[in-house]
């Protein structure tokens, strides 16, 4: 998407060395627009916990690529596939959540078995990296064409009023390698020429809908607001939000969806009120093993300065701000599931489904 | 309550001086403990608007003085009583939402009614108002001991382990004249021996949680946690909630709740989870005339930087970082209304009763 009135993706080659690859750090985000050189396995492990970038379906990219770094890097160990393998799980362990993260890297370790020379290692580690990154993009245009028909529909209702669309977190092109997958809907709709706005969730405690969600928005020149988390459940009681898409970090088969935290509580809002709740799910994003997503999805807990502190922009300048009492803890739970019952349906790549197994595998027959 | 080890009240007369009335400067909790004069109806208004004060029972209180000195401020006019009148008015719709405004200055206005002579009308609003505030402790005691004995029974039915509260922005001592309305039964609780600990929503977006409900817990050694205000539903979702308090700005006759932003969510949450909801309040804040909080009760919609930038300590001095775009708009609802099929109980200075118009009415039959 554009940054700037350029067209831009998350993640790419560096040109004429791929061996650095080059992302948007989001931590500078809105503020400053600043590229970053990943050229080691640590570079990338560093780069997703510490959230330079996030997003499920970005951290999958990102940890393709970051297998293909590894079958560069590797030639420097004696045990040329046993680090690789340490390599794997060293990235699968950088963030709980994140379902993509272990998808890519075994789908990697799947391309890359049985082949014993170097180079042929390392050209297939290349290639599924970038056939990663080029299937995400299609996985987001076509969520962005299934879920187009939604707000067009809503559209022909409301007689070409402007469609209210409300988010949490950054389900955008930020999130992705480009399109996004929540936000895909919306820029497939601004495209074809009707009326959105959108209400974005800032998103405590790291504010990615506040910095990223809006900017790439503001980028875009889609209409916008941005309010507290607090604020949804007001807007749907009186009639001022038309439908709800957010995205997921991992899926259950049964349709249970963890995301952000807080979009729990956007969906109970959305439920008590018959505003349509959609989720977007790649389906890279979905569980096939876990039935009960409460339950059985392990939450990150983080660092509990991520709640006591702020960052923004003061006089040209990033500052960090503490708001509580430094004597007071905080916890920093990461996600929440939001169960079945309360979504109005998954929109995947292959189309739209209820939020139960017998939908989901009725898109995913192989799945069976 | 206690502030480093010394009792106060969050508003008072100034010692030998009872033409100025002092305060607590909430806007610089909890990084600085600031107390001002107040002297003129305008530095009352100043002070309700800008939220060197906030809480209901505390604007209440608050109104009641400025009107004491609205009588004294209002000999330097010459028609005495329609200066008297313009400044109830003026008073009156310095914040919107808050029915204690009203009540309290309609209160002053009862009182001096009939009166001709200055000095009679002057004693007779400073006797009101002393009355007020002598009042609201009472109420709050009161509000205390009979929602100290819900805490009690969910102690007893967990065999003395700790009680986990949540509760939303700040209805502490601090959003009263002392022990607060929904913190009253914790402050209780913790001095008859009962182990509890407070989840404390940060209340975006001017964290008075954060800010106020974790200084004042800490202040008086109350075990609590910061939670981003997302963070709720997945507690309940986990059993680490064993009630929920808040409390209110303006509840209607028929058990509608209006508080801070993002009450009504938490309400989902807990009534999704069967967590109890209580709501703690003060006769003063329901609203006799009003039967549908959702439709009727007006929204104040604040300033949108309160959204967009965040205030906190930084290198010793408070700063204001921005979060999202500087180009993307914010919005900012102050209150929702939480519908009274969500509230478990409303805790009263007459005991509790469920959220309905018979229920409260059988508390307060006078109201009949």
């Amino acid at each position: 998407m554009l940054v700037y009135n350029k067209h831009y993706r998350t993640i790419w080659e560096k040109p004429n060395d791929n061996s650095t690859i080059q992302i948007i750090d989001q931590r500078y985000l809105p503020h400053s627009f600043i590229i970053d050189n990943l050229k080691t396995v640590k570079q990338f492990i560093y780069a997703i916990s510490e959230m330079q970038l996030r997003g499920a379906p970005l951290i999958g990219a990102a940890a393709a690529y970051a297998m293909y770094i590894a079958t560069l890097e590797a030639q420097k160990y004696d045990n040329y596939f046993s680090q690789i393998e340490n390599f794997a799980e060293e990235l699968i362990i950088s963030r709980p959540t994140a379902i993509n993260l272990r998808w890519a890297v075994e789908k990697q370790l799947k391309a890359i078995k049985g082949l014993s020379n170097y180079e042929d290692i390392i050209a297939a580690a290349l290639q599924t990296a970038r056939q990663i990154a080029d299937d995400d993009v299609e996985q987001c245009r076509k969520i962005g064409n299934f879920g187009f028909d939604i707000i067009k529909k809503l559209s022909e209702k409301k007689q070409g009023q402007e469609i209210n669309i409300l988010t949490h977190c950054n389900a955008g092109w930020l999130a992705t390698v480009d399109y996004g997958t929540a936000t895909a809907p919306i820029y497939e709709a601004q495209k074809q020429g009707i009326k959105v706005h959108v209400w974005v969730d800032e998103t405590r405690p790291r504010n990615q809908g506040a910095k990223l969600t809006a900017w790439e928005l503001w980028q875009q020149s889609v209409p916008h607001t941005v309010i507290a988390d607090n604020t949804g459940g007001h807007l749907m009681q009186h009639n001022m939000v038309d439908m709800v898409i957010v995205g997921t970090d991992r899926t259950t088969i049964t349709g249970d969806v963890a995301n952000k935290i807080g979009t729990y509580l956007k969906a109970l809002a959305a439920y008590d009120n018959n505003v349509p709740f959609y989720v977007a799910v790649p389906s890279s994003s979905i569980d096939w093993t876990i039935e009960d997503g409460v339950k059985e999805i392990p939450i990150e807990q983080r660092d509990m300065d991520e709640v006591k502190y702020v960052d923004g922009l003061c006089e040209d300048k990033i500052k960090n701000v503490l708001v509580p009492p430094y004597e007071s803890p905080a916890a920093n739970y990461g996600f929440d599931v939001t169960p079945a019952r309360l979504i109005t349906g998954l929109i995947t790549e292959r189309g739209i489904c209820k939020p139960e197994k017998e939908g989901i595998l009725r898109l995913f027959p192989e799945k069976r």
